[in-house]
């Protein structure tokens, strides 16, 4: 019996137990210290009226013989995926239909599981710094010394260049993570382009798509033409509607995907239905009601109020003279250590000397060394409070 | 950019799609016809009100900040795996910990996944008939050529012998879908001493474990000794308590099991954290309360009531000399069909002069040829209904 040997070839994923060693750490030291936590990617405000009402109907449901619900469709259920293409798709202008939808546990599972219907021989790009769940499911999955990096700096405004050899797979996320950076439709075409002349196959992550406010942005890969030939898109509803413990995402494979006039759509299919056995219905349920009329307000509230934060924080960092990207479209705030630090040493300096845990920028790769991330996530008073420690260091 | 052309290799899964379009061509012909359905491995009863309660007490939770529970630990909450370590594992004298325990949301995924921590190289044994997708994620992990299958028929009483051969990976399932069969101690010691003596691994599926009343029997491959060095075992709430609609099992790795000094426990553990983002709360706070004390009188009467039903399917069976498999221990009943019929023209002749839906046993796999399926899951009063129908037809 042989292991899968690929997993010693993982780094060790030290960056949140390790964000976690030292702050429980200093507490220990300090236990009078009032910390502000804005390193988590975590929403912080419960869920909204409309999904709870739906989730206690959803509830009553599972408790009737007649309304019982039992083994979901693997693919989501027709309420929730004609919500999707409707809203998301349909009424934004965008030709994708309901089989092209695949309702699953989250963006996460998704964006890991995808790799099983390729070939391990890819080679695949992905941008420095960047989510390291994209790296890791690929040193799994056998392509350790397969992996481009696409790196990006304030040269480039942490927006990727077009690889500059052939690649299979190009991994992007826009609003990105860590780096609250948008790609625009110009930049997001050079990419479809590149998929299309060299039959590569673009994993485009939208999860934060709901923090676009500018118009001219695009919310879905689909708005570039010639995208249902090479893109796969994944969505999620935990930053949107605040569902990271309740856990539904969906991804689109479009039928138009094929290479080697396999089906990409078919494979997917596929492997949801031997794989995995669909959605908690209540979790659907309260999916379905982030659609409603009141849902998409409520909703569109708690992403404002976390954009809030961010410009809060954005605002704070400029009046001290700070170069920031994000805060705009995104919830994420990220920005370039004082000279004397790297990102580690900011981290222990901004806890030891205001309280506040960030996360280091190193931690999302080798080109976020000297960063620092900063997100709206938290509550209004404590980001409020934050900002002010902040403006009383001496750098 | 290539396609994992494992894909390929899999037979169109077409069982439960074939059944479909043959019950509703005959429904077409005959609209005044009361079908009773005895084919599905789905549940029909509610939620217990235990449970229901839990879930709503949860969504309450959701809807306050105070109680807001945003990303879930990837392992499971404590609440849960504290429940499932005590009852389950503690109160049965066998000593699985919290660190061995891994929540997710269904077991169908964990037997599916769990070939990501295995080498490709592998030579994996299944059961003949059995639950087709041990053998369809194994095609699709690229182990087509590399099945050996252990047939099972009258003749051992469907339940397998040792492979006569040295295998890496053997599935056991029991009780068994779909034979119905339970493995008793001995005969599991036989695989666990195999497994020891050959560094094999024992992939463990015991979702139908709640259905064996017969104290003798083991529901746990850890009650028998040397087991925490070789098995893996699945778990499920789906059949338990009715939670297929809901989303939720488990499956322990214990820290003993080791191949090459690797743990299996550090591996699973890493595929998890990275491929999976934890289960939804709503959903573990439903699994808690399976363990409640009143939750667990619920849930056995759940259990009783389809056991009854499997029984009286069984004693109409043996009225009119048919000889069956399963109904003590199960919610299967597996028996061969009369003399001049296969599994599919069986399943036409119950159809039509029936009116009852059942399985077709070859869907299983070619040992399943000339064998049928029913189950328990129905209610009481079609399943004494299709009983009445059965013992008036001449075969």
């Amino acid at each position: 019996m042989k292991v899968n040997r690929e997993y010693l070839n993982l780094k060790k994923s030290y960056l949140f137990s390790e964000i976690a060693k030292r702050v429980s750490e200093f507490e220990e030291k300090h236990p009078e210290a009032k910390i502000i936590r804005l390193g988590i990617g975590d929403v912080t405000l419960p869920l909204v009226p409309e999904v709870i009402d739906s989730m206690h109907r959803a509830v009553d449901d599972m408790s009737k013989k007649e309304t019982f619900k039992g083994y979901p469709p693997e693919h989501g259920q027709d309420f929730l995926v004609e919500k999707i293409e409707k809203f998301d798709y349909k009424d934004r202008g965008l030709d994708i239909s309901k089989d092209e939808i695949f309702v699953s546990d989250g963006a996460k599972s998704d964006t890991g599981n995808i790799l099983d219907i390729f070939d391990k021989d890819n080679i695949v790009a992905v941008c420095d710094p960047i989510y390291p769940v994209y790296v890791d499911t690929n040193i799994m999955a056998g392509r350790d010394g397969q992996i481009i990096y696409l790196e990006t700096s304030q040269e480039n405004g942490f927006s990727p260049n077009l690889p500059n050899r052939k690649v299979d797979i190009i991994y992007l996320c826009s609003p990105n993570n860590p780096t609250g950076t948008t790609m625009d439709r110009n930049t997001l075409k050079k990419f479809v382009d590149y998929a299309n002349e060299y039959d590569s196959i673009l994993l485009f992550d939208s999860a934060y798509e709901a923090f676009i406010t500018d118009d001219n942005l695009p919310k879905s890969i689909y708005e570039i033409p010639g995208a249902k030939n090479c893109a796969i898109e994944f969505r999620s509803f935990s930053k949107t509607a605040g569902f990271t413990g309740v856990r539904c995402g969906y991804t689109v494979v479009p039928k138009d995907l094929k290479r080697d006039s396999i089906s990409l759509n078919e494979l997917w299919a596929r492997r949801q239905a031997t794989k995995f056995n669909g959605v908690s219905y209540v979790t659907q349920r309260a999916a379905e009601a982030v659609y409603s009329e009141k849902g998409r307000k409520q909703v569109e509230e708690n992403i404002n109020y976390y954009l809030n934060n961010a410009k809060t924080i954005a605002k704070g960092l400029e009046s001290i003279g700070i170069k920031y990207y994000g805060a705009e479209n995104s919830p994420y705030i990220w920005f370039k250590v004082p000279e004397k630090f790297d990102s580690w040493s900011f981290f222990d300096y901004l806890l030891e000397n205001a309280n506040i845990v960030g996360t280091p920028g190193v931690g999302f790769g080798k080109m976020g060394e000297g960063y620092f991330r900063l997100t709206g996530f938290s509550d209004a008073d404590s980001t409020k409070e934050a900002v002010d420690r902040i403006k009383k260091l001496s750098f």
